[in-house]
Formats: structure tokens, C-alpha cells, sequence
């Protein structure tokens, strides 16, 4: 599957926190730095994610904001 | 300011393409790699963007996705 | 590449009207009805689209609302 | 009220997973197919929403990705 | 139709841009302050949005972040 | 920090609800009405999140959908 979402960066699962409905995943970047996500419990269990795996976040350009000092 | 927003990814402005109410933001990531913007062509010039200008993209943890191969 | 966002609804594209940013892509859902997506131009162009292509319109569950009449 | 979102879906509660801040929707769409929300636990209470009634999936469209296989 | 985004603040219309694609509608907030939100410029046709129209800006709670100086 | 996003409410935290992921926010304007949002608890205790706080609702333009009676 190809998707249309612009920004795709490689990294690993460094932990994850499970809610009841969503859950929170911190992936540490291949480049340095975290990402955090928050998604459906069922798409972490869908997807086989646990700590150690090697993921991609995803994003949409248009979900993507500028900030500068 | 301090904002909710737990992403925060310093890069530089690679390309700028401007359109008549969005704009495009190109972003080499410090740690490698593009990441894609796309804001309002107001924004652009309120925050003064410029190719080769330092910046952060900044993503709210409910929109990143996480995908596996 | 296994994504994540919980919800792919298959279609056919129908129209697509590109700006000079970003694109507007109607699809025709297999179950009936449409989903219109904006992304950018840049997108339509890498994922080959053009009237008549089998896609899916993608999106993650926290960008879904819901209504009452 | 008329709302600016461009995509409205008819379909059916089949299914709500309430935490204590957001609950999960999944519905069973009219032509088929489903389509999982996320919203907040406040949301589906002043909504009524129950197993079985009648809603509609709404999303913005500069939320909806679009995929290719 | 009610639907589950949480905010909903009233205001008027007090500029449109549009573009080829999308259109940028600033909002005078009744309770002062202003508002600005891309829309497609097929919603501004649909809903006869025109300066000084009674309006009101529509957020989905988890688009909604928080900031402190 | 200077921001993309083009909207920033100021306003008083009014009541905060946490779950085990995320948290809901209830804002009170400074200019009359309130606004909800949901951010990760992680967010709400980085930022020191408590009832009676000045703080600034942020929303990215893209977000902002429009209504009309």
C-alpha cells in the first residue's frame, strides 16, 4: 500500500503506554530525537507493536505545524 | 510559549512553494530526512520562513500514525 | 507497509481539481457515496492518481466525528 | 446546522468502548463497510449514542489520506 | 444534525480568500478576537459564505492544543 | 517560540479530566464561551496544568471547520 501522507520516519518503539481506549507510543527516531503518537488500543494489538520494534510515524502534511525560536 | 504539542523536530527550510492561500514547507531534519508542511501562505510570512532558515515541525501526538513494514 | 489508521474505505476516483499546492480528490466509494480528500499536488503526482483509479480514501479514527439528525 | 466538512456517511452504532476521557465508535456504515471514531466520553453522552441508532461518520477533508495498492 | 466536536464558537465572517483549492476564512469571534480556517472552496460555495455572514467556528476537541507563556 | 498555527484563544482552565492516556481540558474564554481540548496527560503535567491557570487555546487553521444555522 502506497499513502498518500508526505512524511514517513523510520525508528523503534521505545515504549508504550496502554489506555482503555487509545494508547500512547514513543518511537526514538533512526535520526535522534522521540516522536509520540497517540492511537486506537486495538491498532497497537492490530499492528503486533511492542518495545524494540522497528516502526515508521506517519504523518499528514497538512497535521504538520512551523515553529520557530 | 510552551505548547501541548509533544513533537517537536528541529530542522532547515529546504524549498518553499507558495500558492494562493497554502503554502508548502519543505524541512531537512537535523537527524536526516524531509519532513512536509503545509500552512497557510500568511503563516509563511509571519514567521518570516526563508530557505536555509532554522525551524521545528511540530505535530500534535494525536495526529502521527505508526506504520510496520 | 500496515498502517495504523483504523478506517479504508475502497473507491474509484472521480474527479480531481488541482491547485497550485494541493488537490482536491473526489472518490467514488465501492458501497456508494463519495469522500472528497484535499492533499497535496505533490501526493496525486507520486501516487500516479487520475480518474478511474481503484484507491482507498484513509483516515485515522481520531478525525472521525459523528452525527445525530 | 450546515457544516463545511465535505463528507457525511450514513450508517449504524454497532459498537461503543468508553474510557474515561474518549470512547471508541464503530459504525457500520450504510453501504457497507465500517468505520471506527474517536471521540470524547462527554460527546457520545450529550449525543445519546447507543448500540443501533442512527448517525452519521463525518470528517473534514483535509483529513482523508488517500491510498493505492 | 448535532455532531460530537465539542466546540463550536459563534462569529462573522470578515474576510475569504480563496484559492484554486482551498479558502481561507477569517472569523470575528462574537467574543472578541478572530479565528482563521481553511476550508475547501467548494464549502464556502455550499454554505453562501460571504464577509459579515453569522457564522461559527467548529473544532473537533482533540485538534485543540494548549499553550502557556 | 513563534508559532504557524494561526489561532491562539486566551482563556482560564476551567476542569481537567485525566485518563490513563489522554486528559480533557475545558478552557473558559476570556472572551465568553469555552473550549474543550484533549492532549496527553503527559502534556497537562509538563505544561502544570491546573484549574484556574492562564493559558492559550491553539488550534492549526486547517482544523477550523465552518458552520451556519
Amino acid at each position: 500500500m502506497k499513502l498518500s501522507a508526505r512524511n514517513r520516519l523510520p525508528g523503534t518503539v521505545k515504549q508504550i503506554e496502554t489506555g482503555m481506549v487509545t494508547a500512547e507510543v514513543v518511537i526514538a527516531l533512526d535520526g535522534g530525537g522521540e516522536i509520540t503518537s497517540v492511537i486506537t488500543k486495538k491498532a497497537v494489538k492490530d499492528l503486533g507493536l511492542t518495545t524494540g520494534k522497528k516502526v515508521y510515524a506517519v504523518v499528514k502534511s497538512t497535521e504538520v505545524m512551523v515553529a520557530v525560536d
